[in-house]
C-alpha cells in the first residue's frame, strides 16, 4: 500500500513541510547519495543546508526542508537512515518546539523607505555602495519572505538565502 | 597538461578558498549532478546552500565554498557551466567586494559569562528554556568560528551552521 502512495505525487491531503536535520560522515560522496535518494524519487527540497559539526570535524550536518505526507516523511527518514554513513535523522518539525532561522543578503537601491523597512525588520546594513545597500536579514522563512515581499516594489538588485537551519529549541535538558 | 594537474590532490601552492554561486533551473536531480561533480572527482565543499531564487521560483542559487588553486578553480567552473541546466556560474572571490554571510544557531548552558560573550559578538536570544539558550549569531565565517571557539570551554550543547551565503557587495551599480 505504502509504495502505490509514494507513486502518486498529488495526494495533496495532510501533506505539511518538515526540516529534517541529518547528521552524516563529512565525505562528499555522501551528500551526493542523500540528495540523489531525493531527486530519484522526486521528493521535493525546498532548501538544503550543509556545513561541518563544529566540536567533531569528521561530521556534517546536513539540514533539508522537504514536503510530503506522515508516511512520506517516514518513508524518507527510513531510506536516509540505512545509508551506511549516516548516524542520525531527526524530523525537527515533528519533534516540535525547534528554532528555525534562515538568513537572506539583499541588495537593493537605497532610499528612504527602504531604510524604513530594514529597521522594522530589524535588517542589518553590511555593505553600502554608491545608491545600493545590502542588507542582512535574519529569522523564520516567513519573516524572509515577508522582508521580501515588501522591498520587491522597491527594487531588488540581487538576493541570496542560506536556506533554513534548525535546531531543538524548548527541550527540558 | 591540465589534465595531469586536476589528478595531483596535493599540489598546495596557491590553493585558495573560493566562494561559488551557481544559479540552476530549480529541479532537484540538478543538484544532485553539481555535486556529484565535485564528489566523483574528489573535490572538496566546505558548505553548501540552496534555496530558490525569489523573484523567479524557477531558478535556485546554490552557494558552494571549495578550495583550489586557480586552475581547479577554473575547471570547475567550467565543468559546472557545461551542465545544460546552468544559467551562470560567479565565482564570488575572484570579483571580489562579495559580501558572505553564514548563519549559526548554537544551544549552551546560559550564565553570566555566556551573556557577556554573546553581547560582545552580537549574538541574539532566539530561544531559553530551563537553563539551555539558543543564539543566533551572523557573520563572515571567521566571526562564528570565532564565537564557537570562545563558547565551547562554556558548554555548548549543539549547533547548527547554515554554511556561507555570498552575494556582490562593492559594485558600482
Amino acid at each position: 500500500m505504502s509504495d502505490i502512495v509514494y507513486d502518486i505525487p498529488d495526494i495533496k491531503e495532510s501533506v505539511a513541510r518538515h526540516t529534517l536535520a541529518v547528521l552524516v560522515d563529512n565525505e562528499f560522496g555522501v551528500l551526493a547519495r542523500v540528495i540523489g535518494l531525493f531527486s530519484g524519487r522526486g521528493y521535493n527540497i525546498e532548501s538544503l543546508t550543509v556545513a561541518e559539526v563544529e566540536h567533531d570535524k569528521k561530521l556534517s550536518r546536513i539540514t533539508i526542508v522537504t514536503s510530503g505526507s506522515e508516511m512520506v516523511i517516514e518513508q524518507i527518514k527510513r531510506l536516509i537512515e540505512s545509508m551506511v554513513p549516516v548516524y542520525k535523522v531527526n524530523d525537527m518539525t515533528v519533534e516540535g518546539k525547534d528554532v528555525e532561522r534562515e538568513l537572506a543578503l539583499v541588495t537593493i537601491k537605497g532610499n528612504k523607505r527602504v531604510e524604513e523597512v530594514a529597521k522594522t525588520f530589524e535588517a542589518r546594513l553590511v555593505s553600502a555602495a554608491g545608491e545600493n545597500c545590502v542588507f542582512e536579514i535574519t529569522g523564520t522563512s516567513k519573516k524572509v519572505d515577508d522582508f521580501i515581499e515588501v522591498m520587491r516594489p522597491l527594487g531588488i538588485v540581487e538576493m541570496a538565502r542560506s536556506g533554513v537551519v534548525a535546531i531543538a529549541g524548548n527541550k527540558r535538558k
